[in-house]
């Protein structure tokens, strides 16, 4: 089988499992106060250029999008965020389940922009009825985004200036972090994520850990007791070290960034792959994801040669999106084997 | 001052406090088991020729929303309605806050229509996915709608297929149950109504009682301790008879659809009015609800005129959207005084 | 029926209801934004001598307590309370509904002393694992408690001095508190217990009122937003004047007081005319409340003669704790009639 | 260092690491549906001998708890435990977060029998006013207990039998079940905790996995949607295969109970060891973790020696509760080292 489904169907780098593997032995205290997690947290401090920065090890994404959610918004207040917001669609209800409306806003290629987001906020505070309403207490956004799209640095600081001018924080969803700060067009760096954001995540599940997710509070503004709230929602591993170890891995000889740039490397052969035999691109984005329109025939010759794709929806009659990804685990043998078969 | 701004700026109709005067020395049983509660349960069993339907007695609507959308859904499910839907816009999030999401469908005039219902359905379960997704667990509708506007017999019939195909509740949100009721055009009438929903409520708040709402489950469906559910919402009233005695009165002698009717008749006086006064409507609804398109001068007129309006929203840079309302409580002299100062 | 079964089985004090006739036909504005909350916030200002409190009015006992502990704590805390506190049993789990744990310590007689708190307290910093615990976040007493028993002014100002120790609020439950200001024993008036507390509420259900509690904020620490929390609860009545009218009628001429006062003098003569006739007491209140102990045969005595009481609980093989309740509404000749059938 | 403060301090059985990097190359589906898991379910039902059980793979005993507890419950129940319960005490209220209540019972070296839950479910229902109280819905048990102790079969048959009369299930912590298997003085093997129960779960972590624990629904008793529920709780892995992969090793060659039965074989001599050095017990456990109580001196003396221990609590004004756990991990080295020091 040829995986290009997603991007979390193998298990961690050999680098991550090998670190696993040697810090074995060790005896460590629990609950993320072990000497890695420390560890890894200077080391993301010194990546971000954020030295204030509060950092905790989460276990995957919808959980992150959840605690940090709730732990920052106060019970009347809901997020914003794009209708495609992975919160909005894929999360079961997450955000509602620990009591938060999640107000959309249309998406552009899985992008809401600053102008958006101030009308939302104009109107919100415009209506004489304002206190009946869910107030809008913190913007959401996917970087990259559910379609592998990303914000620009110029858009990144117009929607922390909408955020500041009414002083909401601004959270950054960086399930795919590693591929975004790889693509070749992006002028976005970690510390310029850390300096426009209030907090984001650094994804450690589709970058290459077997589970993990790095929340960083840029502002000093770590919700106070923090671990409880974690310890509440469930979410805090008893043996820490198993994040922190791989993040401290991740943020050592920049394997991180290498593991993005090793996937954008190979997303640029698939996309040159797939204009070379012809496919319809649904959006041609400069990450890891690729979506195509392709037709059922199509379909069964993906399917009759072994490659696993990611079904994404119906879009007309005729033709299905289907979505190609490529990953930290993707290697040259798996981009051959698809020439081959296309 | 003249109010037209709502429905619910005066007291309770003079019958109904009547009634609560009347029977105010007499010792009753507490939590809603009293003798007025129950005969003004029984009165509505009759008036919807339901005899098997389950009768609780609340406050206000938000709260009715809140407990019946709570106790009704499974954890992961969420309610449909539509994107004006009072659920969706302006009960501050209790909906979210008891840990369900909103799914809310573009309206029309207020309304969602079967088509649209199924369709939503149908793309769920088709979806590959939708075991990460928020289950639609219930179809919430007002009628009339937050527009004044009302289902037909035919309209709701095809909801409650929809809703049958699917296994999933048919809510009627009836705040001003009363003025649909009376309308003109409507061939919905109590039984229908009870009929087809899998449960409603009757409005008294804003159709001449102090306070209450009369939720109705027809189908033998109320939730199992459906009383604790409520104390448990907070929303259990220790003198039950206050909410039991407003609606027994209600119920006697066909007050509820008298005061319906009154308000409607009154309406039609308004909407001639208003047309003969050359006024543009935004929206002319068959109930006691009216929407202007009004200029920033005739909106300094009304305010001169001691006429009380409610903003709805700007419609543009020269028209504002206002409704002005008729009511239970809108005597022939409140009409005689606005035709003397338009 | 003789009626001294609880204190909310009549309807109101004639005056609330007149109060209520009079203000009937006007029009006012909705949502606790109306003429009479606001003259009757003035008047509980005046009457607590506490110029800066913010003054809501909510619908019953265990709204106003979900409302107030929910937005008062953080997430992660939960509220201190008797263990025979209203919140740690007779609310359905109303707190734990909106996601907070009840910390409960035995009681003395419905009473929690401020010994206890302080030892519970410095037990949870001294555990160095409370940051896997439910922080303590406020702490609840009932005045007059369950029991009808009451704080003296010494003891609140314990409890007050251990919650300024550790910065959480003392929140008073006055679901009765009329019946605690007319009692001969006590030394708290309103201004001390505005004084002495963070939030407090003035009970009107069981004063005499239809239903209506009048939360007070002391401090000038009502929570932001604290009407959107209100209506996300599901708490906002539509007209406001129904609780504003009734309050203000309350707070007119002493009102509210004097009825505590008389309900006082009823138990007075209740207590006199049981120990008369050889009624052995469980408990023998300074309030309104009285606690027996009967036998089977006392118990059928009591039903044969029409005297409606509270049932308690099993105190052993031989006796039953029941409870005897005068209020605002018992009249001489209701203590004529009991006192003819014992 | 010498590590007996807990059994979680060291990362995975090598076993069971090998096992992650044998099959870390895989291309596997995600969210539990891959082969390793669905192979780990077919051993564990084999195990258990409960074909018809459905098995789950979550990440720790907090998160565990809450979310079967969460699904099983309906929203106005609350669940029975020992008040020195983890749900009860340590999980930073995270099943008041979710809406429920703890129904505490006074504990006996941590365990409930089965006569107070009972007389429990009587007295709720005894109560006239139980509409208006928390039901209880689930009776939780922890074996072996907080406290290292163990149910008999007869206990847990008891205990089984109260829940089927009042029709609630009864539910197994099992976060250290491995030691309570393999404890010489029990009766209770895997097969009959499957019988007896209606839900428990093999805990992972605390017995040798990096993390992960295997919820087991007993009696075609899964709630439905029990993924969405899951997501929903933000407690569902992309790489399912992380736990699969686990319990996979677990229950092949009989790993889970092999390292159960080495850690017991440990704690013999832990307990010969202390009491030959003369220390007193507080609690001396048929399980890995033994209770001590220590002067100051006594802990000086562990602390010089590189000795971790568990600080339990203050037990008076000589002496301090310890605990000192053996585990999976712990060797022959260790132990010897320790004699060493004492």
């Amino acid at each position: 089988m040829l995986h290009f489904e997603n991007d979390y169907n193998k298990g961690a780098h050999p680098a991550i499992l090998e670190a696993l593997v040697e810090t074995n032995g060790e005896g460590l205290s629990g609950y993320g106060t072990d000497f890695y997690s420390s560890r890894a947290a200077t080391k993301i401090r010194e990546a971000t250029n954020c030295p204030q920065a509060d950092i905790t090890f989460l276990t995957g994404g919808t959980q992150t999008n959840q605690v940090v959610i709730d732990a920052m918004l106060a019970s009347y207040e809901g997020v914003i965020a794009a209708d495609t917001g992975h919160i909005a669609t894929h999360e079961a209800g997450a955000i509602e389940f620990s009591g938060h409306k999640v107000l959309t806003l249309p998406h552009q290629e899985g992008k809401i922009a600053a102008a958006a987001v101030r009308q939302l906020l104009e109107d919100f505070y415009a209506d004489g009825n304002h206190e009946h309403m869910v107030f809008p207490g913190m913007v959401y956004i996917s970087h990259p985004t559910e379609y592998g799209t990303l914000y620009s640095k110029q858009e990144l600081l117009e929607l922390a200036k909408v955020c500041r001018d009414y002083q909401i924080p601004l959270f950054l969803d960086g399930a795919r972090l590693g591929y975004g700060l790889a693509a070749r067009s992006t002028d976005l760096d970690l510390p310029s994520i850390a300096a426009l954001t209030d907090v984001f995540y650094i994804g450690g599940t589709k970058m290459g850990a077997l589970m993990g997710e790095a929340v960083v509070f840029t502002k000093s503004n770590q919700p106070k007791h923090f671990t409880t709230i974690v310890k509440q929602h469930g979410a805090l591993l008893a043996k820490g070290r198993l994040t922190g170890v791989q993040f401290d891995r991740f943020f050592t000889d920049d394997l991180y960034l290498q593991l993005g740039a090793h996937a954008i490397e190979m997303a640029e052969k698939l996309i040159a792959l797939l204009e070379e035999k012809g496919y319809r691109f649904y959006l041609k984005s400069p990450t890891n994801q690729q979506f195509l329109l392709v037709t059922a025939e199509e379909l069964e010759k993906l399917d009759r040669a072994g490659v696993c794709y990611g079904f994404w929806e119906k879009y007309d009659e005729t033709y299905t999106i289907i979505r190609l990804a490529t990953s930290w685990s993707t290697s040259q043998a798996d981009m051959d084997a698809l020439a081959q078969v296309l």
